[in-house]
C-alpha cells in the first residue's frame, strides 16, 4: 500500500483538528482511497506549547521551510494564516511540485491570481475545500458537479459569527454590541472580530466563489463590501414588520453578459426565502445554472471539525493525484475578459430609513429629492415611536442603481428636516 | 485540443437534455475542462420518430451495440432504462475499457455488486451522479466531499412525485387518489407512477447512498419499503394537530458498528425539521458525518435539465479520466462485512391510528395489548369525530423495535372493539 507523506503548517484550531481527525478515521480513509495518509512533519511557531494533540517531539519543527523540503512530504498543508508568509510557502511547494492544501480565503481573494499561475506553470494542483463554507463541499460542487452551467447566481450567508450575532438581535431584541459581546464569551467571535463583522471575511470567500463560477480572478477593489456593525435593533424590528429578516449576505451575480456582480452586505431577505430561516452560526449558498435550477446548500461553515472535514477530503484528492500521476487542476481560467460591474451600477430596491422632524412637508421634500434622482418610492411606512421631536421614517424604494441611490441619500442627509445618519439597506 | 467522443444510448427525456445542453453550453465546457466533448453517436429504438432536437442522421443507430464498439466513442452514456438490456451495454463497454456515465438507480441498486465488480476488473470508472437527485451534487459529496467521514446518517426525500402528492394532500387536504390524479395531469407523476408511490423508486436511490456510505453493496431484499399509497388526509390532519407533516423518508444510519438500517417509508417529521419544509417536487438529505456534523442538500432530484446537468458532469469527469489516463474509482468496497439490520429490529417511535367502538375499556384493552409487548404509549388522543359509531384514535408510541410493534399491530386488529385496518407510521 503506497503511502502518502503529509506536512503540516501549522498547529492551531483547524491544524489540530486535522491531526486528529486523520488518526481518528484512519482506517476509514485507507479502506477508501487504497492509500495511507501519514502525518510526518508539522511546523509550529511555538515549539514549548503544551497542546491537546501530541504529536511525536521528532515530528515538530519551528521552520515551515523544513516540513516542503522533507522529501518525505508529497502534500502540504497550509493553516499558517496570513498573507505573505503562506505565499512564499506555496511557491516554495509548488517550485517543489508538491501540493498545497489550504483554507487560507484571504489568501486566496488576495493572491489567487498569481497562485493558480504558479500552480498551472507547475502542473500541480492546489486545493482549497476549507476556504469557503467549511463543512459543505461547495467548492467541489461548482468547481465538478456544476461544471456544465453557467451559473447566473450565488446568494449565500458565509459568516457564522454575523450570522449568529444577527440572528440574537432578532430574537432577543438586544442592539449590537450586546449581541457581539454574547458572541465573544460564547466562543462565536474571536477577541479580535473585525474580519467577521466588517463584511471581509465572507468578501474573500465570495471571491473565491465567483472566481470559480465566471473564471477569471474577481479583485478584492471591485467587491463591495458592508458589514453589520451599523445595523441596530430598530431596523430589524421594522425589517420584520415588513416581512423581512436582514442577514448578511454574500451576492455573486451575472444578469448581463458583459458583467459580474460580487457584493457583500447586510441584506432584507423576505421572511419566506430560505435563506432567512438559516440562524445562528450555520452557512448557506444558493446556487443558480442555467441548466440545474436552483441548489441549496446547508452546513456548519467553520470551526475545528467541519473545516478539517474539507481539508481531509482535499487532501486524500491531493493523495490520489500523486499516486495516479494525473492531470493538475484547480482555478481553470476561461473567462478571461471577464469583469465586475462598477459598484454605482449595482441594481437593488432597497430599504431607507431616516430619523426626521415630525412635522407636515416632511415626506414630500425627502420625495423631491428621490424623484429628482429619478428613483421610485414603493412604499412609505412611518412606524410607531416614543422618541420626540424626531422619529422614524421608512421608505421602500424600487429597484434603482446604488451610484444613484447613494447621491439621493447624501442630499437627504442634508436637508434640515433629517436629523440622524440615514439607514440604507440592501433588499432581496 | 483533444476531442473525447461520447455515444448516448437512449435519446428520451434525459437524453435528449444531455444533447441539448452539450451544444447549448459547449463553450463553456471546453474552456473549463481543457477538452472537448463531441457527441458522435446516438443509439435510439425508433429511428423514424420525430423529435424536438434533430442530430444529423448519420449519428443515429438503432443498435446500442454500435455506439459501443464505435472507435470514435470513448465515453457511454446509458440512459436506456430496465435493468437486462443496460447491464449488458456496461459489460460490453468496460470490457472495451470504456467509462460509462448512467443515471440508472433500479440498474445500479439491483446489479451494483456485479458492475463495479467488472469496472474494478476494467480498471475503468463508472459514474451514476444522475441516478441519485439529479440535480444535487450528492454521490460527489459522499464519495469525495466527506471521504474522510464516518456518515452516522442520512434522511433524505428522494422522490418528487411522491413528495408532489403528500404536499398537496396536506395543503389542499385531499385525499391520494385525488392528488395523484393531479400530479398526473400536472406531469408531475407518470402513467404508470407504481415505482414512484409504492417507495421502490427512493428506495434503489437509498441503496446507492448507502452502499457508497458503508463500503458494501445493498441487498435490495435487506430494505425495508413502504409507499404512500395507505397515506390518508385525516392521517396528514392529525399528524398535523401534533406538530408534524407526513414525508416518504429514506433513512440510512448505522446506530451500532455491526450493521446498519436502511428503510423508505412514510414518515413522521417534525414541523420545525427543516426536512418537513421540502415541498412540491423537490428532493433533499440531510446528511450526518462523525467529522462534518449535519449538512444538508436541496434541489430539483428529476427533470429533464437538473438530470442533464448531473450526467454532464459525470461526462466532464470521464473525459479527464481518459484525457490524463488516471485511476479508475466509482464504488470502492470498504466495508466488506457490513450487513443491514434485520426489519424486525429496527427502532422507532411511531404513531398509530385505530379506528375502534365509542365506548369505555376499549383504550384499556388496546393498551394491554401494547403492554403485554412490552410497548410503550407515549400518549393518546381521541380526535374529534363526527363518524359513528366508529371512532378515531390516535397512539403515539414510544420507541420500539419495528418488529415487536408489528406483532403487537397484528393482534390489536383482531380485536372486537377494532373497526378497520390499523395505520401504523414511523415517527422521525
Amino acid at each position: 500500500m503506497q503511502k502518502i507523506g503529509i506536512g503540516l503548517a501549522g498547529l492551531g484550531t483547524v491544524g489540530t483538528g486535522v491531526y486528529r481527525s486523520l488518526l481518528q478515521n484512519r482506517l476509514l480513509l485507507t479502506e477508501r482511497i487504497g492509500l495511507e495518509l501519514e502525518v510526518r512533519r508539522i511546523a509550529v511557531r511555538n515549539l514549548a506549547l503544551s497542546r491537546s494533540v501530541k504529536p511525536p517531539a521528532e515530528m515538530l519543527t519551528d521552520r515551515w521551510e523544513a516540513i516542503v523540503d522533507d522529501p518525505a512530504v508529497g502534500v502540504v498543508v497550509e493553516l499558517i494564516g496570513g498573507i505573505d508568509l503562506p505565499y512564499e510557502l506555496f511557491r516554495r511547494a509548488l517550485k517543489a511540485r508538491k501540493p498545497v492544501v489550504t483554507g487560507n480565503k484571504a489568501l486566496l481573494a488576495e493572491k489567487g491570481a498569481e497562485i493558480f499561475e504558479l500552480a498551472a506553470d507547475a502542473g500541480v494542483p492546489v486545493f482549497f475545500e476549507a476556504a469557503v463554507a467549511g463543512g459543505i463541499p461547495i467548492i467541489k460542487s461548482i468547481r465538478e458537479g456544476f461544471i456544465g452551467n453557467h451559473l447566473q447566481s450565488i446568494h449565500a450567508i458565509l459568516n457564522g459569527t454575523s450570522n449568529y450575532i444577527l440572528t440574537r438581535m432578532t430574537e432577543a431584541r438586544i442592539n449590537f454590541p450586546e449581541a457581539l459581546q454574547e458572541a465573544q464569551s460564547s466562543g462565536y467571535a474571536e477577541a479580535d472580530p473585525t474580519l467577521d463583522i466588517n463584511g471581509w471575511d465572507p468578501a474573500h470567500k465570495a471571491i473565491i466563489l465567483a472566481s470559480l463560477a465566471y473564471g477569471f480572478w474577481v479583485d478584492t477593489r471591485h467587491v463591495y463590501v458592508e458589514g453589520i456593525e451599523k445595523i441596530s435593533a430598530a431596523d430589524i424590528r421594522f425589517a420584520e414588520t415588513l416581512g423581512y429578516r436582514i442577514k448578511l449576505v454574500a451576492t455573486i451575480r451575472a444578469d448581463s453578459n458583459s458583467a459580474i456582480e460580487v457584493r457583500v452586505n447586510p441584506t432584507l431577505v423576505p421572511k419566506e426565502h430560505v435563506l432567512a430561516s438559516v440562524n445562528g452560526v450555520f452557512n448557506a449558498l444558493m446556487v443558480r445554472g442555467d441548466i440545474v435550477g436552483d441548489t441549496l446548500f446547508y452546513g456548519r461553515g467553520a470551526g475545528q471539525d467541519p473545516t478539517a472535514s474539507a481539508v481531509i477530503s482535499d487532501l486524500a484528492q491531493a493523495a490520489i493525484w500523486i499516486d495516479s500521476g494525473g492531470k493538475a487542476f484547480g482555478f481553470t481560467p476561461h473567462g478571461l475578459y471577464g469583469k465586475c460591474l462598477p459598484t454605482d451600477e449595482l441594481m437593488s430596491a432597497f430599504y431607507l430609513r431616516l430619523t426626521v422632524d415630525d412635522r407636515p412637508g416632511v415626506l414630500a421634500q425627502i420625495a423631491g429629492v428621490l424623484g429628482s434622482h429619478n428613483i421610485g418610492i414603493s412604499s412609505v411606512i412611518q412606524p410607531e415611536s416614543h422618541e420626540t421631536p424626531a422619529v422614524p421614517l421608512v421608505l421602500m424604494i424600487h429597484n434603482a442603481p446604488f451610484g444613484r441611490m447613494r447621491e439621493a441619500v447624501d442630499q437627504i442627509k442634508n436637508l434640515e428636516c433629517v436629523k440622524a445618519e440615514p439607514v440604507l439597506l440592501w433588499i432581496l
